[in-house]
């Protein structure tokens, strides 16, 4: 195989404008969603873009964490540096002195995921395969050396993780029929926070029209009457038989959670979004006791693996929203991955890559570790930025056959790599 | 009162050198300290100075915050700003692309508390008085403004927060002594884990001719022999009564905690501080019923009150170690303190601004919550920059009569302010 050593890392702070309400939450809003991204060129001639999302403003920061953080990736070859990611990735982690800024968390943290999705990225098109294949032509130890297990000890050992790999070997076959299928999607760009009725209605219609049965409304106004007609809305709108998942982007108190989740169970929600703030498992422990049976969904803003390992254990979350451009890459979301796995809660990432990079990810949970093939999230405004853009029709993901994550972005070149390829 | 407008935010990424192995601990090493400084110039003459500890590498990045968050401040009068800082602060930690970088951590975090502490810093000269006077002559009401408490209704809700200030007006004039008196210190200077035994015992020595009592050693080491050694070395040198506390700073797995925490009782630790990983409250809470009744003191990692509640709900910490120049400054940090005084924890604040702005912070817990007056860390590697460095005689920290925060630093000085000053 060709060596592909990294021989220059670049980053781009790349924005995007969005249409008028697009993306807008209850706690969010702004006209654009940006890519803090890491370009890492080979001697082979190739480059692995990595990606984390930011809301614009101050996405230049993660590319300047991303310069710090990542200088020790220069000059290794790809294919050895990760044959032990895990402990490259723990010792990006620990660096100690950035590691203060964190640590794991915050613009160094979203700087290793960008890192950490490049070299991914990188590996995946030196092996001249797409990821979700990268992913499953690895051995249960391969796998397992790519990941960063401390502080999980008492979930998640070593051991355990090569357990679930080797367990799931079986049935691999049947479960590999996904990549011929396609992964089913649901989507969140009928119900942003800004729109208006009419908007919705409109774009829920050409939703179901494009196959979709699945749907998310973005909740948590000030005005709780508006929620409750908007949800009610979507709900006449699609049927009886539609899934609808409602959002409040950690709007809610508490006290304000547990009203709103009682009074939005008229509408029959598949889940509730992060109904208060991202950092307070307790509360999220206390609402679930209080609203079951209807579930919790979580996880854009959980930072990594010893947070939603706190969440599993309270019982805190039903739906494990695990982002790899939030959590330390990749690696992290795999990581992830495996403790819902142990304690038995299904993944469906939050997709702050536009699905370009958990599109590969979700097969790969599903197919090696044997997590339900649920859906994942579509959201289609930055679609035309992408080298590869997801393909979804009726309502589903077709399984990109592109070498690498799918992450490659127009005009996001390395001005390095495009001097020594041919 | 003369009228102090801001009219202009500056930054300054101040790096101080340390000696060899000064700082050092478990898991961060490096040879500086630095301040993500802001400088807040008025229209008035003054300037208010707010400082947020780093390590060195990245400092930068949190100046870059400091602006990008902080241009809202221009043009407020600081006697206006402060009249209702609770949502100041709030629209801060809340902004609507920024707060993706966090919410409430990271580098965007420690942002908010340098550009906070530099707000209260200016107010406080605006008035002529040490911020611990500054606080002391608020209103109950006037106080809980400062404070956003959002998240925290569960435990704390604003009515109660103001009757913790309420009933502790009563028995004021006794509690007020401590201010003649000063407020004890303990030594965290003389065990940095990168030092050999002999300059610990000759440092440890030295402090106890100062007048220390209470004394930490970094622990963590791979070596678990070398913990022991260097704890059993300190309590034979410091004798029977004297305090001694052990700091890990989060080297230790779960597994590693249990056994290491039981291991080191044969020299009775004060407590035990950072155990393990700082997001990690479940597995405090099982360390602590394992150690009991050992006790279990952390928050220089702990970025937020939602943190803090959850350690405290989870009765995962007995000595509350919140710092200002980590959670979001001087507000978040007496919203913190209000939080463990209602749960019945004593705050030993860390010192991430060396004492500086903590001096008085926990003589207004004391005397204002009635929390015990336990003692502050003292750590005096960069005394000599400091404008008006605390005073510690006796072991005791001398009460500062100084206007303002005292974190001024040498030589950073706005240059807006000294061309409009006299």
């Amino acid at each position: 195989m060709k060596e592909h050593r990294i021989i220059s890392l670049e980053t781009r702070d790349a924005r995007f404008p969005l249409d008028a309400g697009a993306g807008s939450d209850a706690v969010h809003s702004g006209s654009e969603y940006a890519f803090a991204t890491t370009l890492l060129s080979s001697s082979g001639g190739l480059y692995g873009t990595g990606i984390a999302l930011t809301l614009g403003q101050g996405n230049q920061l993660v590319c300047e964490a991303i310069e710090l953080l990542g200088k020790g990736l220069l000059g290794q070859e790809i294919e050895e540096l990760m044959a032990d990611f895990s402990a490259v990735a723990q010792g990006l982690a620990q660096h100690p002195q950035l590691r203060w800024l964190g640590p794991q968390k915050g613009v160094i943290h979203l700087a290793l995921a960008s890192l950490t999705n490049a070299c991914f990225d990188l590996w995946a098109k030196a092996r001249g395969v797409p990821l979700w294949r990268l992913l499953l032509d690895l051995s249960p130890r391969e796998l397992v050396n790519l990941l960063d297990l401390s502080y999980l000890e008492d979930v998640l050992t070593r051991e355990e993780a090569t357990a679930i790999f080797d367990h799931h070997l079986t049935g691999r076959g049947d479960r590999e029929q996904i990549v011929r299928r396609g992964y089913p999607g649901y989507d969140t760009s009928v119900g942003w926070f800004h729109y208006e009725d009419n908007q919705i209605k409109d774009l829920a219609r050409k939703a179901m029209s494009h196959g979709f049965r699945a749907f998310k409304l973005k909740v948590g106004s000030h005005d709780e009457q508006r929620d409750l007609r908007r949800a009610s809305m979507l709900r006449e709108l699609a049927g009886p038989d539609a899934l609808i998942m409602v959002d409040a982007n950690q709007q809610w108190t508490l006290p304000a959670a547990l009203k709103m989740c009682q009074a939005l169970c008229s509408v029959s929600p598949y889940f509730i979004e992060e109904p208060t703030h991202p950092d307070d498992v307790h509360a999220h422990r206390k609402l679930a006791e209080a609203i079951a049976p209807i579930p919790i969904a979580l996880g854009e803003h959980v930072p990594n693996r010893v947070m939603f390992k706190n969440f599993m254990q309270a019982g805190a979350v039903h739906f494990v929203q695990v982002d790899c451009t939030r959590v330390a890459g990749i690696s992290e979301f795999l990581a992830v991955s495996l403790l819902a796995r142990k304690v038995g809660l299904p993944v469906v990432p939050h997709v702050g890559d536009m699905g370009q990079i958990h599109q590969h990810l979700v097969l790969f949970n599903h197919i090696a570790m044997g997590h339900e093939a649920l859906f994942l999230e579509c959201i289609p405004h930055l679609q035309q930025h992408f080298v590869a853009p997801v393909r979804i029709e009726n309502g589903t993901y077709i399984t990109s056959q592109t070498p690498g994550c799918s992450s490659d972005l127009k005009g996001v070149k390395p001005e390095r790599a495009m001097a020594i390829q041919p």
